[in-house]
C-alpha cells in the first residue's frame, strides 16, 4: 500500500509509492520508453484497463465495451489506493499515514489522435460533466477531503500515454498548494472583506494588460507573477467555489474558452507540452467561502533547476504582460 | 531591470527576467541548442565572461588571464541586477520589487570535462572556499537578506552550459522555501527545544536505514520524505547555522563526504543531471539559531508534472530505504 509521509521540517507530504516502478535500473529504462504502438484507452481496448467507473455511452452498448464518447476507469498504477483505513501513525520525529485515495483517469475521447482542445466545444463540455460526475460520486466518501483534476500532455509535462486524458487524485488531507490558497484568500477576506480574485478580475478588466480572452462567464488572463512562460489563469467572472457547482452554461463557456486560448497558446509555441491543473475549494465545507475556483494552465517551456528547488522563487524570462500580447496578435 | 513580482494570494515572488530571453520563438530555438563548441568557461577564455570577482591563481598570473584553479565572475545574464536600489511600490492588489541582487558563476576548474566531484578532494575543498569567500564579501551589503549557492548539472536539471561550475544568486528578500524550514526549525524548537536537524541525525543513526555515508563531521542519508527517487542531504553533525562559518576540517570532510556520496549516485545511475543547493541561514542575524545548514542533492529522474505542480505533494516511486540499500551495496 502506498505511504504518505510528512517531512519534519516544513510539513510538506510525499506519497511513496513503490508498486509504480522502484529499482535504480527502471529510471534508465522509463527515459527511452517508446512511444506509439499499442493503446489500452483505444475503443476496442476497454478490457486493458480496470472497469469503467463512468462512462457516456450509445443506447444499447455495454459497459466496458465500445460505444462511448467518454470513459473513466481507475489508475492502473494508482499514486494513492482506494481500500483501506486512514491511520496516521509516528516514529519519533517522523509522521506517516496510510497512502488511502482515488486515482482515476478521464479518456476524453475514443480518438487517439487528438487532443481535448481539438475536440469539438460539446465534446470539451461533456468532459467537465464526466470530471463533475466523479467528484461528486467521490465527495460520499468522508475519508477525502480533496479531490485534485489535473492533465499531462506530451511525455515532457509527464503524460505516460500519447491518448488524450485527464486524471483525478482524492487525497484525505488538503493539499500544501491548495492550503496556501485558501489562506491567502483567507487573508485578503480578513482585511478587505472581498474576494481576492473577484478583486483581481476587476483590476485585470481595467488596466487590460494580460488579458488573452473573455466571455460571458470566464475570463482568461496571464497572472501578474507567473512562475512560467504563458501560464495562463482561467476564472470564473462570478464568485463560485466548487468547479463541480457549475451550471450547464458554465461549462458550455469553459469549453469554449479553453478551446481558443489552447489554440492560442498552440500556434504561438508550436504545440507545447502542458499541464492544467483545476483548483477547486475543499470537500469539507468549513471555511471556504472566500475561494474562487479556476484552472492554472502551464506550458512546459523551461526548466526547473537549483534555484528554484532551492528557493521556492521562479525567474521567468517572459513578462505577462507580452505573452498575453503575442497571444491576442495571434491569427487563427 | 528584472522586477520581483508577489502573487497576491499565496505571496510567491518571482523574477520576471525580460533581459533573459523573451520572444516565443526563443523557447523553440533553446530546446535544440546545440552543446559543445566554444566555451568561454576555458581557459585562455577568460575575456568573454565578466570579469572575475575572485580567482585561486598561480602565484605571479594576471587577474582575468590564464592560471587560476577558481575563478567567480558575475553571471553574464543574470536573473537579479547588482545595481539599483530596493524600491517596493504597489498597483491595485499586486505588489513589485526593484529586481537588485547578485548573480555569479564559481568556475571549479579550468578542465573542461571534468564535473565538480570528479576532481581531488583539495580542488573540491577549494571550491567551497571560494563560495565562502563570496558570501562573506557579499553579506557587507545591507540589501541582502539572503544567499542561495546552487548547482545544475546536465542540461535535463537546466544547465545552460556545460563546463562544470556552481552559482549563487543574493536575494533582497528570504526565499519562501527557506522561510518555510525556517519556520519548521522554530515550531520544533519552541516544543522541544532541541533542533529538528540534530534529533532527526540521532535517530537516523539509531535506525541506520537510511544512512548513505557519514565520516568525522557529516552524515549523507536519504531523508524520511523525499520528493524524488535517490534525494540525498547531507548535514554537517554539529549544530551549525552557516555554512560560511565552518571550518577547514568541515570543508575537508564535506569535500570528501560529496564525492563518493556522488559517485554511488552516478554508479547507481549511470550519471543522471542533478541540481544541488546549499541552505544555510540567512545573513539577517534575527532569530533563526535554530537553523542547521544542509545541501539537498537531487538526481533528475523523475518530471514534474500537473499533480505536483497543483497539489505541492511529490509521488515519489522510490523508498527511501531502498535507495540507501542500494547505494550501500555499489562497489566503487
Amino acid at each position: 500500500m502506498p505511504e504518505l509521509r510528512k517531512d519534519p521540517v516544513i510539513g510538506r507530504w510525499v506519497i511513496i509509492s513503490a508498486e509504480r516502478g522502484k529499482r535504480p535500473s527502471d529510471f534508465l529504462i522509463a527515459s527511452e520508453k517508446k512511444r506509439g504502438g499499442f493503446c489500452p484507452f483505444c475503443e476496442g481496448n476497454e478490457d486493458k484497463t480496470p472497469p469503467e467507473v463512468l462512462a457516456y455511452r450509445a443506447p444499447g452498448t455495454l459497459p466496458n465495451k465500445p460505444g462511448w464518447r467518454i470513459r473513466v476507469v481507475s489508475n492502473k498504477y494508482p499514486a494513492l489506493q482506494i481500500e483501506g483505513e486512514l491511520k496516521r501513525r509516528g516514529n519519533g520525529v517522523y509522521d506517516f499515514m496510510n497512502g488511502v485515495g482515488a486515482h482515476e483517469v478521464i479518456i476524453e475521447t475514443p480518438d487517439h489522435d487528438k487532443d481535448l482542445f481539438d475536440l469539438d466545444v460539446t465534446q470539451i463540455e461533456d468532459v467537465w460533466w464526466a470530471t463533475r460526475d466523479r467528484i461528486l460520486d467521490l465527495q460520499k466518501d468522508s475519508r477525502f477531503q480533496y479531490i485534485l483534476v489535473f492533465k499531462n500532455h506530451g511525455a515532457a509535462a509527464g503524460a505516460s500515454l500519447e491518448h488524450t486524458h485527464s486524471q483525478l487524485i482524492a487525497t484525505p488531507i488538503i493539499p500544501k498548494r491548495v492550503l496556501e490558497e485558501l489562506n491567502g484568500f483567507q487573508k485578503h477576506y480578513g482585511y478587505k472583506e472581498r474576494c481576492i480574485f473577484c478583486d483581481m478580475i476587476r483590476q485585470e478588466k481595467e488596466t487590460d494588460k494580460r488579458i488573452v480572452l473573455e466571455n460571458d462567464r470566464f475570463i482568461a488572463f496571464e497572472p501578474f507573477a507567473p512562475r512560467f512562460p504563458f501560464e495562463t489563469w482561467i476564472l470564473p467572472k462570478n464568485h463560485i467555489l466548487h468547479f463541480e457547482n457549475s451550471q450547464k452554461e458554465d461549462y458550455a463557456d469553459l469549453a469554449r474558452i479553453m478551446k481558443e486560448t489552447v489554440a492560442r497558446i498552440n500556434r504561438a509555441l508550436s504545440d507545447p507540452p502542458y499541464n492544467f491543473v483545476i483548483h477547486t475549494a475543499p470537500l469539507t465545507e468549513d471555511n471556504y467561502q472566500n475561494f474562487h475556483w479556476h484552472i492554472e494552465f502551464i506550458p512546459k517551456l523551461t526548466k526547473i533547476a537549483g534555484f528554484e528547488w532551492g528557493s521556492g522563487f521562479y525567474i521567468n524570462p517572459t513578462p505577462p504582460e507580452d505573452a498575453a500580447k503575442f497571444l491576442n496578435e495571434i491569427e487563427l
